[in-house]
């Protein structure tokens, strides 16, 4: 096994030899094995122990048998102790959740703090395998059945070619002492039960199942790649980003093959269930919308608009006083000034007479229910056919402001101030208000 | 269940409520209780049995079980013997396996001789768990993990989002009788061993395990078809069609992210299986190539060209007479006049001074070794060297034919004809040979 191990690092893993590594051991028999394959195969590395304190004596025994390891082995060790139990508590998380956050949070730091390129772990082929199964049984798609992988964020698992048989083979063959973790056998039930009842009459029909599972994975894999190549094709072609929104033409979208499985592709990372409504959207009139836990789809006329959700208990009212210069809302600024001639119009800026403001003003987001008399126009409008007319998006409809003198819009930010509050000939003294 | 049934054929499959269908009924549980759900749904139907003799007097009472429940339902039946046995050491097939082609042979023949629309099985959701689990251990791809298809090539399964259970239930709560197959227990080992020591452990843990299995499979089934859409621009963009072969642009494909998986997307089911071989011939010189049972992949220049492999025990050498007027070799024709003028070159036609000719001529493929006097050139030149400065790509040169005056090559056909036998001022009679 050490040759077939030295290769596998030559072919598949040669930035492992030039870096400086860390080693998560356990003391199983899994990490044992790893740290003894990597000082035959010569890497730089030291050694990490958690002690999530779950076992009582038997944890401290396994740290002791870890520390003894390194000592053997003539390599740095760094151990800490978890006060797991309580955290998971706090957390409201499973122990087991628990001891995977903290290990790997205790790994990164190690990593940052002593300069260490990569973190190894002991995962190997039947690991794989049974993560494949148990995401197969709970429900999953392409990504799930692609197994554990190799390389993701800086953690590497060199052994998943090797299976447990390969590992309990070779720690044999060397004489190898491991302390058997009594956690495997009863904390993750499901996972026990993968592997001692699932996993034999597979194996039976195929001696090869850890060899073929590898292939398949390797293949789903690749598959994965196209899927993505295509998903950025489809990406570039069918949406647009604008202003950190997305905006997907339904007329091009429904000429895409597959309509459907193209829009799951779409919005797949954005955490939306409801896919029913989705796709009714696909021919829905403007305004309907669906949420996820962080964002919605906005039917707007020819487009699909992508957006974040608004955030909830947003301050929504604000005062402009007579003394203040400018106004914080919202993300935006809100600029007073006093000046001598009109400026060029444009929509962020409204030019008024200021003798007809009566202070403070309020500023608020727009209701069923407003009216003015829009600049340019005669008499007074519903500020929602206003809106309409104006065909702004029902997002940005969200996010329509209006200044009020007392009950009297006095500008719909943006768009359009309102007649009663120009300037005209008679105006002494012109106020500019710009929004920034 | 059968409102659940019924709605099932209305959402999914409303093709089968006006068509004619042949329901393959072996007196099991799954294709019994089919039968009596298509009756109450009002379904147009007749019955299939296909009796395999391959137990005895249970075949037989099998049969006649079945000839009742037509009866009994007031439909239609069709039965076939079949001697199974004999035809599997004829055809050097499983049991299993012929039993599977003579049944759908047999249905086929039904569908045309009584103008029927589909086929409908009795595979549910434990089938196509079981078959993804078989193909998983057995080694797979994508396509191997979306289960049994609802629909192909007219044969419909409508009872997939059923599982055993269900059917079991409708049994009972029916009082429907149904013929207990003992070939489910003893015929497909594997298939048993994952349908009662596999997936029991699975539906344990997750006691909708065949809901989520369906979704699961309806995922990848999406995954698929836009897979299928991605390989389809790839194939539009890389490949070019030139006369049944296949020309793959190397650069192109070299600069098309995942250049592997990409081209064992393109050529997946061409049945190659040397895939290192295969992405080697991205970086290998003009000449070297691959074989799959069927095709060959070959370098030339800047491109692959996928082909049919050349067939064995071709002919390969053909005589032309004095007298014949034509000559069929190789799916070509080469046909022989004498004519009065020259006329406008072109490769396929050769014109030649008819009595430096000595008949019969013989056509052969070209040799290693031949060599001749190229018409426009000076001297002699190896038909090697000839080949390769005029570019002619590896695959056409092995369908490069030469016509022979004894020792001497009169035409490399479709190329050039040979100084030694053109046509000159003291010509008397000049031969045109055309190829067709």
């Amino acid at each position: 096994m050490l040759q077939l191990f030295k290769n596998h690092l030559a072919k598949n893993l040669s930035y492992l030899k030039p870096a400086k590594l860390l080693l998560a051991v356990s003391g199983g028999l899994d990490s044992v094995v790893m740290a003894h394959l990597c000082k035959q195969a010569e890497l730089n590395f030291v050694l990490a122990h958690c002690n999530f304190k779950l076992r009582g004596k038997a944890s401290d025994q396994d740290e002791d048998f870890v520390k003894e390891l390194a000592t053997s082995l003539d390599v740095e060790i760094y151990t800490q102790g978890f006060a797991t139990t309580e955290y998971a508590k706090a957390e409201k998380l499973s122990t087991q959740v628990a001891a995977r956050d903290l290990r790997y949070a205790w790994f990164y730091e190690l990593l940052a703090e002593h300069e260490l390129d990569y973190v190894l772990t002991a995962h190997h082929a039947n690991d794989s395998l049974e993560t494949m199964l148990i995401n197969l049984s709970r429900g999953t798609g392409l990504k799930g059945l692609t197994g554990i992988p190799e390389n993701n964020n800086k953690i590497v698992r060199p052994l998943l070619p090797f299976n447990r048989k390969d590992l309990e083979n070779f720690a044999e063959k060397n004489k190898i002492n491991w302390r058997h973790d009594q956690t495997n056998d009863t904390d993750d039930y499901f996972r026990n039960r993968i592997r001692h009842q699932v996993v034999p009459p597979l194996v039976e029909e195929n001696s090869q199942l850890f060899q073929t599972i590898q292939k398949t994975q390797a293949n789903l894999k690749q598959t994965e790649d196209l899927l993505e190549d295509y998903t950025a094709i489809l990406f570039s072609k069918l949406v647009q980003n604008i202003n950190g929104e997305y905006y997907i033409n339904v007329e091009q979208l429904l000429e895409t093959p597959h309509t459907k499985a193209v829009l799951y592709q779409l919005l797949n990372s954005f955490g939306f269930t409801e896919w029913n409504d989705i796709y009714n959207l696909l021919h829905a009139q403007t305004g309907k919308q669906v949420f996820s836990a962080t964002h919605r789809l906005v039917r707007d006329r020819a487009v699909l608009i992508l957006a974040k959700k608004p955030k909830e208990h947003e301050k929504t009212t604000f005062l402009f006083k007579k003394e203040d210069r400018k106004l914080n809302f919202s993300g935006k600024l809100l600029v007073k000034e006093i000046i001598e001639e009109l400026g060029k119009p444009q929509n962020n800026l409204a030019f008024l007479d200021y003798d007809k403001l009566d202070f403070p003003l309020k500023l608020r987001k727009w209701q069923a229910g407003d009216a003015f008399c829009p600049f340019g126009m005669k008499g007074t409008k519903k500020l929602s056919d206003f809106l309409k007319d104006e065909k702004v998006s029902p997002i940005e409809k969200e996010n329509v402001w209006v200044l009020m003198s007392g009950e009297k819009i006095v500008w719909v930010i943006n768009h359009r101030i309102d007649n009663r509050f120009k300037v005209e000939k008679d105006t002494k003294k012109i106020v500019k208000f710009s929004l920034v």
